[in-house]
């Protein structure tokens, strides 16, 4: 691809997905897309390094809601410029964010492509994904709409179908027609029969293309964008996206335009795509030792088979564990059969209507200054292991109901306390009372790593009124 | 029973056992007799409790090794007199324990009966285990040597037997011989043949008797606590006790006297007995739910079954789980199909291999001022969480390589540091520098419960300098 087709090259990375699947490591406020799974980075964040050297930083548009904005933002920070978060008011499934991002991108270029892309999929083979966006940039030149079809591994019953047609070029084809997951049964059949794809949910066109056949199969959806297409990267941004979302319906994009349209084309894709739905489906994109076991973190196994275990820090040992899935955080472990992990989701449902909310929240909470995690609650006290990136600082904030010890076990802490402002260094610690208003800074170049113990009759994080802020915050 | 007879009674609990079978809440250092297994109070207290009425306190001999010895008295502090703990220098089984007890017991009391008991059994109707003691007492007066026999429930194999032979009184007979653990076929028919008892392991005989059968059939044992019987209860018991104990060799009073004695006699004993062998024994003396699981803490169970779930807090969420074990504290998770908990054994076995020793220590440390648990380890830094008793006080103390910083979240405690002496009241902290001599004390009538949190670049229990210490310590 010419360096001038690469700027035309737009990502559009779908992040706005909720979802308790990889419960107790995600939580309902921190779902898969912002996980560890599969190694030192966040499958959001591989989603973007993988497009390095084909999408210019400032072509990805990452779409999520107003909720995960600042996540999204703390973990592309490294990669990709702020205004690369998109955020929209509410989640209203992909046509909607589809729409918008194409609507922005048509502000920018007219001729762009953009390749649409989940955040939390894996892809094994990076080469092989690249030549496929490739060959579908080339199919989508010539007007396509072009899917990712994957080659079919097993009967899977929880994919959409994509049937190919017609042969238009070397491993793509026209699309006969999309199937809605299939039966057992119907599913071999596919597998048998050879010209049938899994869906992957990836997407490349041209914005023209797309914008045309959402006129035509679409037009409510079209034109409420339309009409707010001035605002779009303007001042009103927010409030005209408000509006339009309070009348648009949520529709998925396979169902509202590629499973009507005439455009539709499908890409052989062979780069070892997983959508990771579930804890079961880290056998298909982990390593598995010698008796099919995905072993990660602190674990000691005694005749463990084709089993799933995933330590956090503290130690799992195990005798005799077959086909299970086993998953230990700093506050909750997780047993399961593998053929039962679809059920964790009604498991998280059931912790909250019994009132289990902690452990509905992250563990780990991530922040724009580094992060925390609470190691001990107590009736009126709570410990916290907290982290300040270099130069980073923490609000000017103040409590009514809490005093606060910081403890420095690591870096040095700049403190400002009432009218005082003073160095702790490691092994030293201070004392913020009640409603003495208090910053801590992180001026060194190293992390900066405290532990605070907090005291006092409420503990929530409702009481930080907060003065200043160096990332914009006026809440949380 | 009458007031002059129950001053002749006498109890020997034998609580020098070791063990990992309850791995990882028993540890090493930290066996199963100590573990709050059951219910409120740990076993060794329940076997101590259930002779409440009929053994004076003054007459109980808890024999343990100098390794727990502290342990014993912390836990038994309430109940007995701290003499009441008899520490063997180091284990020789069961014969050299129950001699030094009779030894002990005849200079006080030549008309003495003992009973002897495990200090890790469960028994569940205390009112028919003091009826049988009763009358094993009645029989013991006639100069049997009476063990206690458990109408056997099940075919077990893990278990010795003793065949009763004529009856010499109601419900007891005598014992025509012993059977070593048989091995299925042999257990089921000594089912079905009906005379046949488990050996619970408990035995009530006078002193006199004991020991004429010690000098008849282990004249070597017998011998070598006649040399020193003039130390025991003297100053130089100790000295005694170690070479007596460097001489002679461990053996079992099972296999040293009652299988060769002819004066042996069983007393059938129904009042709920279980040994708890295993973390799938907890079956057997727990209250299940109406699908067979035990359950106990912080536990979500989906369509669990004939299951143990015991959490020590954090929360354990299971789906589908059959014939597990599934036991979670606050360093290490277990996890182990039922009929395979036997191998727990090697498993911390293999644990000692790979050098994780901090999963054989204690994960909550007992102290005669209360206890402490390490909540988290960082590479110089350490939080404990410490609670002392009422009245409590640690020791004068001091520490070359680390500063300490206390934080009172329940209770108020009184500090000395260096010349100074104040009160620190909940919510409030302060701080021991390095060097610095300081002493905690609990002045108050409520638990006091502090954070700590130590830094500095060694950490270890070493780094105590004691300077007095109101438990006579020395050292740790």
């Amino acid at each position: 691809m010419a360096a001038k087709d690469k700027n035309d090259l737009y990502a559009v990375v779908m992040a706005g997905g909720k979802g308790t699947r990889f419960w107790p490591l995600s939580r309902e406020t921190f779902p898969k897309q912002f996980l560890r799974l599969t190694g030192d980075n966040t499958l959001l964040q591989n989603t973007i390094n993988r497009l390095n050297g084909e999408v210019p930083p400032e072509n990805f548009l990452i779409i999520t809601t107003r909720h995960q904005g600042d996540l999204v933002r703390w973990q592309t920070g490294d990669a990709l410029p702020a205004g690369c978060t998109v955020m929209e008011p509410q989640g209203r499934n992909t046509a909607p964010a589809i729409a918008l991002a194409a609507f922005k991108i048509r502000k920018r270029n007219k001729n762009a492509l953009m390749l649409v892309l989940p955040s939390d999929h894996h892809i094994s083979d990076t080469g092989a994904f690249k030549t496929a966006v490739k060959k579908a940039g080339a199919a989508a030149r010539e007007g396509n709409l072009v899917t990712f079809g994957v080659v079919p591994s097993r009967p899977e019953t929880g994919y959409g179908y994509i049937k190919a047609g017609k042969s238009i070029g070397k491993g793509i084809y026209k699309v006969e027609r999309f199937v809605e997951k299939p039966g057992r049964k119907e599913a071999q059949s596919f597998l048998k029969e050879g010209s049938f794809f899994w869906n992957s949910g990836i997407f490349l066109f041209r914005v023209r293309d797309i914008l045309a056949e959402m006129k035509k199969y679409m037009p409510e959806l079209y034109n409420a964008f339309s009409k707010i297409e001035k605002s779009l990267d303007a001042e009103k941004e927010e409030e005209a996206l408000k509006s339009v979302y309070a009348s648009i319906e949520g529709e998925s994009i396979d169902y509202g335009i590629m499973e009507r349209s005439k455009r539709v084309a499908v890409v052989k894709a062979g780069f070892g795509w997983s959508d990771i739905g579930s804890w079961s489906a880290l056998d298909e994109v982990m390593e598995r030792d010698g008796a099919g076991n995905v072993v990660t973190g602190n674990a000691v196994s005694v005749d463990a088979e084709n089993s799933i275990i995933f330590s956090s820090g503290r130690l799992v040992a195990s005798i005799g564990v077959k086909d299970m899935v086993v998953v230990d955080t700093s506050d909750a472990t997780l047993i399961c059969p593998k053929d039962r992990v679809q059920e964790v989701k009604q498991l998280v449902e059931r912790l909250k209507e019994e009132g289990k909310n902690e452990y509905l929240l992250p563990r780990l909470e991530e922040r724009p200054w580094g992060y925390f995690s609470i190691l001990e609650k107590g009736p009126h006290y709570q410990i916290k292991h907290i982290c300040l990136k270099p130069k980073a600082r923490l609000s000017l904030q103040m409590h009514n109901h809490r005093s606060e010890h910081w403890i420095v076990v690591s870096g040095t802490a700049l403190v400002q306390r009432g009218e005082e402002t003073f160095h702790v260094h490691k092994n030293e610690s201070t004392y913020i009372p009640p409603t003495v208003k208090h910053r801590l800074e992180n001026p060194g170049l190293i992390p900066l790593k405290i532990i605070e113990i907090q005291s006092g009759e409420f503990l929530g994080e409702e009481d930080i009124i907060r003065f200043e802020d160096a990332y914009g915050r006026k809440s949380d």
